[in-house]
């Protein structure tokens, strides 16, 4: 792949781990940054790296105009978004396809479709994928949605069309609720996601969140790379993964790759890309949303079928096919992922930056540890906190929760909050252990362990 | 296995790999350490730690009585000796036995024909295992050996009974040489080894280094792992390892590997061992010796085969059958190992032992680091020099080249002399991008690259 070379428009573990891959493809690498991130380790990692603006997102890493600009200058044919930021803005992916620049994902059309979640449940409607029940696309005012919400019958969610990350939903169990909500929400949306536009979905409780890998070459061969059970979530944030799902039996696991392929294959879809569902407690699988970009928990899909996701994107996005089809993709073994965060758990996650001191990584057969920081390194404000992912694999679902353990309590991190503890916790919990647990698992969990946290369940 | 708990007679990376593996077993796990490993990092992970005596091995990790007696006071009930030590001495294990305590590994009647490499030779000539040309058994004087050296025609090799780790080897050209070196040999072998039996051997120029690795369980079921490629060897000290190795074709690893399964049979071997061969550049291969306990270089083979080497033989010796038969192990992708050495490879692999600063480990999917150092560890000075293994793995051998390439430039250690950049130069040298290098590689590289080896070749 010679004269290729990529620009990452991104910062944290994620830039890390493209601009590896991207060395490892023999092929130049460009990073980006914003005055906080000067000393951050993908500006050190990559072979160049621009400066694209000031410390918030938005005159930097959401900078469309600083980071296009940044790519021609350094002589980029090919941008890798990573995830967030400008990862699904279609505007972004449109302002590349101009240039004539590749993005490392799939096109503007297809993800400005699958980008607005009203319209993505349509077409999962339409190619007969199971939805939530739901409005039909956006709910223009409150009098609609109010006799949409009966229709359905409570509880029901109002979400934001352009939302993501858990942000931009409110749940409500009434039509007093509703009427609160509505409003509310929409303004909420408009404000973080630039669109006041919402819809309505009935409201599973305490579902599984179960998500399916796929990966699609430019030929049009779609492959699914099987799930992952991301229902450790909290304030609707993934916290740990794992794949496979303890949940699923063989016949379920076909019926959704098969549903995940239809879909990306009726889009026209490229690249890497994850279909998101709820299984309700009879084992019913939704359509929520599609993520058209790599995950952050994508390595729990490598570790099971050993292949390099963000390499495949890359050689994709460069016109190669896919080197596998469907029936060479197996399940090995059982990986478990634990995101790393600088948070105070006990203190309603709230994010806690600040200066790390020494660190101690956790090593062995099949653990894995991607991430940014390095000794005394100053954690931003002003970014997500993550500071990393613990990933272990090993041949057995218990096997590989001994391994995490294990790796949690050899993981030392000083000088900030993390929550390396509060997920040792969880890792001795009951449900957890059994594989039990949904969504609603860490509210019930903190409040069980407040105040005795660190005594008796840590020990 | 309840009620089970481990000793672990060693220290450094080998007592932390072996501690992680106790844990993730659920085994206690004891630690013992002389006065200079206070505060390594294997005592520091153990459930408990005993100390065992000053910083000289022979008054501490070479102190039978104190190791045992560490091990009746702890209550364990196995020990786990790593390599090195007390690893292969039949006498120790005897002592063991007598106790009652499991050993981990093979008993001190084999590891005692086994270890008398003269015993071994004559051995693997019963069984049909082909065995480099040379004295049957010991060489009693300087006059018997001048004949069989004659006989068998020089270049030879005299080696001392016990030797191991590359020392207690001399090579001779000439009568003059032998005459020379007989007394010296025998004399070294007796102050290193308290040995001072010799025997001679053929000397093969620049061969390969291919080991197989075999596991055995109490039942009689032996099953070979394939060939790991040790040529890449400094002083006769192993220091890059790789599997598979790139010269044996299908019917030379499957008849490698019956001659080793064939071997360990014949004397009722039981646990983890590795048979050594030599193969010359006609690919004839030649049995050398047998080491009777886990190799410094065991990570590669558990990469290419996903099977755990140190759990499989705490299980072997807690009675458990191989879970894996020979039809279910198989050779994916391809694995690199770097041994990461406190050292100066530009002043003769001079060890250089020091106190730590600051560490950066590269991560990411299959990169993997097997280490006992820490921030501000200081290496002392009484033991091996290795800080850590550097181990990839990659479904091509090209891939995973490019992978250690990339591992190594993100591997920082402060503070002291290591030969990384050593390896990264290896990494781009000629004959070992194409597989070609042989036992001679560092010899001839060293002398090519003195003096321009932080200019040209690292750029």
């Amino acid at each position: 792949m010679a004269q290729n070379k990529v620009l990452v428009a991104n910062r944290g573990e994620i830039a890390v781990r493209i601009i590896r891959a991207c060395k490892e493809l023999g092929i130049p690498v460009v990073a980006v940054y914003s005055t906080a991130d000067k000393s951050s380790l993908h500006t050190k990692l990559a072979d160049e790296a621009v400066c694209i603006g000031s410390a918030r997102s938005k005159d930097s890493y959401l900078n469309m105009q600083a980071v296009l600009s940044a790519a021609i200058a350094t002589g980029c044919n090919a941008i890798h978004p990573g995830y967030g930021f400008l990862a699904e803005n279609a505007k972004f992916i449109e302002m590349v396809e101009a240039t004539g620049i590749k993005f490392i994902g799939p096109s503007s059309n297809v993800v400005s479709k699958l980008g607005d979640k009203a319209t993505a449940r349509a077409i999962a409607k339409a190619v007969g994928v199971p939805v939530v029940e739901g409005s039909d696309g956006v709910v223009e005012n409150k009098e609609i949605g109010l006799k949409i919400a009966k229709q359905i019958g409570y509880p029901i969610m109002i979400k934001a069309s352009s939302g993501g990350g858990g942000r931009g939903i409110s749940v409500c169990h009434n039509d007093t609720e509703f009427k609160k909500a509505f409003d509310m929400t929409s303004m909420e949306a408009e404000s973080a996601f630039g669109d006041k536009s919402v819809y309505i979905e009935k409201f599973v409780e305490n579902p599984r969140h179960i998500e399916i890998q796929i990966i699609a070459d430019s030929k049009g061969n779609v492959v699914h790379l099987y799930e992952r059970d991301c229902s450790m979530q909290r304030r609707n944030q993934k916290l740990i993964e794992e794949a496979p799902s303890s949940i699923l039996n063989e016949d379920l696991r076909r019926k959704m790759g098969q549903s995940a392929v239809k879909l990306a294959k009726h889009v026209g879809y490229e690249n890497a890309g994850t279909i998101e569902f709820l299984v309700d407690s009879r084992k019913n699988y939704y359509f929520i949303e599609m993520n058209t970009r790599i995950q952050v928990e994508h390595p729990v899909t490598e570790m099971i079928t050993g292949i390099d996701l963000v390499k495949e994107q890359i050689k994709i996005a460069y016109g190669k096919p896919l080197s596998f089809k469907q029936r060479d993709v197996k399940i090995t073994g059982h990986a478990i992922e634990c995101r790393i965060n600088a948070e105070d758990p006990m203190n309603n996650f709230m994010p806690a930056p600040g200066k790390i001191g020494k660190i101690l990584l956790p090593g062995g057969f099949n653990v894995r540890f991607d991430s940014h920081i390095y000794p005394d390194y100053e954690v931003p404000p002003f970014y997500d906190s993550m500071l990393g992912k613990l990933i272990v694999f090993a041949p057995t679902r218990k096997e590989a929760m001994r391994k995490m353990r294990i790796a949690l309590e050899q993981l030392v991190i000083e000088g900030i909050t993390t929550n390396i503890e509060y997920h040792y916790a969880i890792l001795h919990a009951t449900d957890f252990i059994k594989g039990t647990y949904d969504t609603g698992f860490v509210a019930k969990f903190n409040g069980l362990i407040q105040g005795e946290y660190n005594e008796s369940l840590i020990g």
